[in-house]
């Protein structure tokens, strides 16, 4: 008999970020982001080689790549530490050390919006000068001249997409992540895509099928997202394709076959269709994965994918002649797919009859520790889905029970759905997540003794929340950089977001009492449970002081409370080391807190 | 117009190390030891497919990899920060995390050397309880128990292979690099499979073609090694393939085909052939590569090559029905091929007429700086031969010119030139470099104002005594892991080397007056230029004190030293940010010591 290593908590992070790839004009390089080295770096294939090399040594996250389609470089844009101010750089098309290009001071922002077909001519959107609502630039590259776009005025605008001969411009102005419009600059003159800008709805994602036909996604009078026209000649808008329960999220046009390529999303799981825009045939495709994360449609038509589901991590795939192929091999160290769990999608009613679904991972039977973790999501205008997630595949290996709710608020489910956490963070989705938590009681699936509560993000103040005004339902809780009081947060998130935190959160003066209200820090003294609270220092978006406000003030009343800050991280965990360490902390809190 | 950075030092580092792969016997698996991640550990392909996963996570050296035929584990042998003192480890078959297996005090070793063919059974060496002449010991993985096969006399003996049933045995005792005997155990008779022991010769190498048949390499009676028969039976030897000018260096066995495949070595370069035992053709098979690194002929017939070229960092190839696939894509970040130096192949006399070979490498015309750096290869029984070498290919890059003779003692060149160094260190090698500047200085391609000095190991040793002896004909010096003293250094070696030092290098006591005239120390005084000292702490085989001793005493002397100490790394660099701040620093050295 030969000894062997039972898998780690470690080894279920030993997988790889596989983020922002890009597939060059000719298809002969495959661009991608990828911590494979340890850190983020920028990898490329010379396909149909798989075999990756390194493209690019900075060791920084990479928010956006884009190649020229002549192959004479490249154009990445990188934060530093995670602190999400991305500048733009550029890269020989045989790859190397970033060289600054489009940038500026450390606090400003500079986003790659789109590179002209010729490629003389690179579009971007920046903080620089217009901090909360941005201006976008085009910089031409052969007289290195840059021109000034756009100015936003109102709300965060940036631009969309650029007609093919560049005569006009699709910008997006978003009020709050439910309330997005969409113009068009046709020479100067601002039309919306959309009748009536007044009435709250979304609209974006915008292609140019030609010079004068727009598709895009709006849910304009629609409770479900779906795809659009609008006609530059007559001005003209009109919806083109509707799915019941499905809102689109992403459309590609693919020029070759005159097709639109539809992503929509139901709940927990993406799907992906095809629309011929003259015969208006549409057809299903069946992907190998459960989310789409991104997709790219060459000029050959071949479509190349980046998706992953909840037992399979993050890989890239291409379809040709309706066949797929998996470009990349991104696994989790030793932990074959059958000792992976998938989760059950399951349904419950809350306190106003609202259906909530949620995953459910159960452990495998000879695993089982009897132990749930609950997980209220991030953002709150998001949604827990079938995506990787190392945590819950190790905490189950680890024997337990993972509980996702998908709360009023969460995205995938309508229109009005999401919109229902806006104004209202901390009561109908509070009440949401106590409903799922007396559903696991109902089902006999946990006890108050047995409930383990971790959240990041949204997340995290949603933990803090309810240990705050539910610690008697828990046995210990778990805080990743979640705001600890409402009133603290809306002043210290990003200026391009302040626009938007009115109708998303409210005004701390108006709505002062349902800050109080809905800030765990009201709820200090009933949290009685051992908590374990993680922030990164260079946290842009729920800054430092939101964790370190709370944990200081929880000790000072006597209670235990481990914290752990992250020097050189933002909002989330770019560095593997850092990662493995934050989630071991996880793991090992738990296993501490069990009786 | 775009700027972009040029290739920097750091690019020419970021390629990463491949060594000791291993294909399951289904070829459905291919192992390899790589940085990829940063530091050493296995991955793994999924045959046919080429995107490699981390296969096992460990972060140490891994010196050696063996699959069980039947796919239940992984066995592997890691040392410690570079310290040699390898330990066996197992693996499951789908990766994970190394757990000891054969192991024993950290500094003893344990090497793998083969498991039997149902993968029962595996067969290693050890220094436990024979610290200079080795133990070997098969172990039974069904019933644990291990058994003593043989104990080591007179010089460091290590099982070289095992019959297809496991009846008889080849040993090899080497009591030195040209003194290396292969002997069969037959029912624990040990009978030479070369008719005398006594005469001064090197055979290994050894494989079965079946229980009677055992074809090996040696030099017996000849200048280059070749390949030879011993038949069990009748206890007869008999060279069966010999080539002019080429020594044989690799063979393996085909049993599907009945071949030899045969790997030879010409001075800089490899030369790979079939040779059909039982028709006896011989047939010359071209390889993408100028050095091969590794072999492995599969059960199938197909051909998995590990090699590399002066100009192409190291990438594994298959070879099937003649057509060879390359399998790897290590590259070197952001430098073409086209920015790559060929070294040209040239030869020049000695002092006593000899002629020497050596690799020019010349910069691109419009980087050539004018500076020249003469590299003396490590061994000293080894050569300067076509892999690749960051370090020469970035000095081209920046335009320096470097030279790298293979003087007397190298490899390559036949068995009486390799034994020109043996017991003369400091002479004749010493000479032929000597020769080699005065060629160089003959040539017009530099002169005593533009050369550069830098070795490493054997060559750090060389480098230190060019620099006592010639200080003159050198500008700047750089010590890379070189002893300083022939009588520490004797006495501070791994002990399973010490019974080849005596051949080797010589006896402390009667060479006394030679140790002290060919020990770079003697010479302080005249080492007047520059110099940069490098070292990893943990290195067995050029120990610390070494480079601290002549250190110390230059400086007291006040001489300008730099002295770079890696505490984590032992005789090379192991880790590539280790890797890349040494011969970061290496150029920034020679650049300042440029007029």
């Amino acid at each position: 008999m030969v000894p062997m290593n039972q898998p780690t908590v470690e080894q279920f992070f030993r997988t790889f970020a596989l983020t922002n790839f890009e597939v060059s004009k000719d298809e002969k390089k495959l661009f991608f982001t990828s911590n494979m080295s340890g850190k983020m770096n920028i990898w490329a294939m010379d396909l149909p080689g798989t075999f990756p090399y390194l493209f690019s040594q900075y060791d920084e996250s990479c928010g956006g790549i884009q190649t020229d389609p002549e192959g004479r470089h490249v154009f990445a844009q990188f934060d530093k530490d995670g602190d999400e101010n991305y500048h733009i750089y550029t890269l020989p098309y045989e790859g190397g050390i970033p060289k600054p290009f489009i940038t500026g001071k450390s606090e400003d922002k500079f986003f790659l919006s789109e590179t002209s077909e010729d490629g003389n001519r690179v579009y971007y959107n920046t903080s620089e000068g217009n901090p909360s609502f941005l201006n976008t630039y085009v910089h031409d590259l052969g007289t290195g001249k840059k021109t000034l776009l756009h100015e936003g005025e109102e709300a965060a605008t940036t631009l969309s997409t650029v007609s093919p001969e560049e005569k006009t411009f699709v910008y997006t102005s978003a009020f709050a992540n439910t309330y997005v419009i969409s113009f068009v600059d046709i020479d100067g003159e601002k039309v919306d895509l959309t009748p009536n800008r007044e009435e709250v709805h979304v609209s974006g994602g915008a292609v140019y099928a030609n010079e004068d036909h727009i598709y895009f996604i709006t849910n304009y009078d629609s409770e479900y997202a779906y795809v659009a026209l609008f006609d530059i000649k007559t001005r003209s808008f009109k919806p083109v394709l509707t799915f019941e329960d499905e809102g689109v999220s992403t459309i590609k046009w693919d020029k070759k076959e005159g097709l639109l390529y539809v992503v929509t999303e139901k709940g927990v799981q993406d799907y992906l269709y095809s629309f011929d825009v003259s015969t208006e045939k549409l057809e299903a495709i069946d992907t190998p994965v459960d989310v789409v994360a991104q997709i790219q449609v060459a000029a050959s038509g071949n479509v190349y994918v980046l998706g992953m589901s909840a037992s399979k991590p993050a890989n890239m795939f291409k379809r040709e002649n309706g066949a797929w192929e998996q470009l990349t091999n991104n696994r989790v160290l030793g932990v074959s797919p059958e000792e992976m769990v998938e989760p059950g999608v399951v349904t419950y009613k809350s306190f106003d009859d609202m259906e909530i679904e949620a995953l459910l991972f159960k452990p495998h039977e000879e695993n089982d520790n009897g132990y749930t973790v609950f997980w209220p999501h991030g953002g709150p205008q998001a949604a827990e889905r079938k995506f990787y997630r190392s945590l819950f595949q190790c905490l189950a290996y680890e024997g337990y029970t993972v509980f996702a709710p998908n709360f009023r608020g969460s995205t995938g489910y309508g229109s009005e759905f999401v919109k229902l956490v806006e104004q209202d963070w901390g009561e109908g989705p509070r009440l949401d997540c106590m409903a799922g938590v007396d559903w696991l009681f109902d089902q006999g699936i946990t006890s108050k003794e047995k409930l383990f509560l971790v959240g990041g993000s949204y997340g995290g103040y949603m933990a803090l929340l309810l240990h705050g005004r539910h610690a008697d339902s828990f046995k210990a809780v778990i805080d990743i950089f979640g705001p600890s009081d409402l009133t603290t947060f809306v002043g210290s998130v990003p200026p391009h977001w302040k626009p938007m935190m009115e109708r998303w959160l409210g005004d701390p003066e108006r709505d002062k009492e349902r800050f109080i209200k809905d800030s765990p820090i009201t709820y200090l003294d009933d949290m009685v449970k051992p908590m374990l609270v993680i922030q990164g220092a260079k946290d842009p978006r729920v800054v430092k002081e939101e964790s370190d406000q709370i944990v200081a003030k929880l000790r000072e009343i006597g209670r235990e409370v481990e914290y752990i800050v992250l020097e050189d991280e933002g909002h989330g965990f770019s560095k593997k080391d850092n990662e493995i360490y934050v989630y071991t902390s996880c793991l090992e809190f738990l296993d501490q807190h069990q009786d």
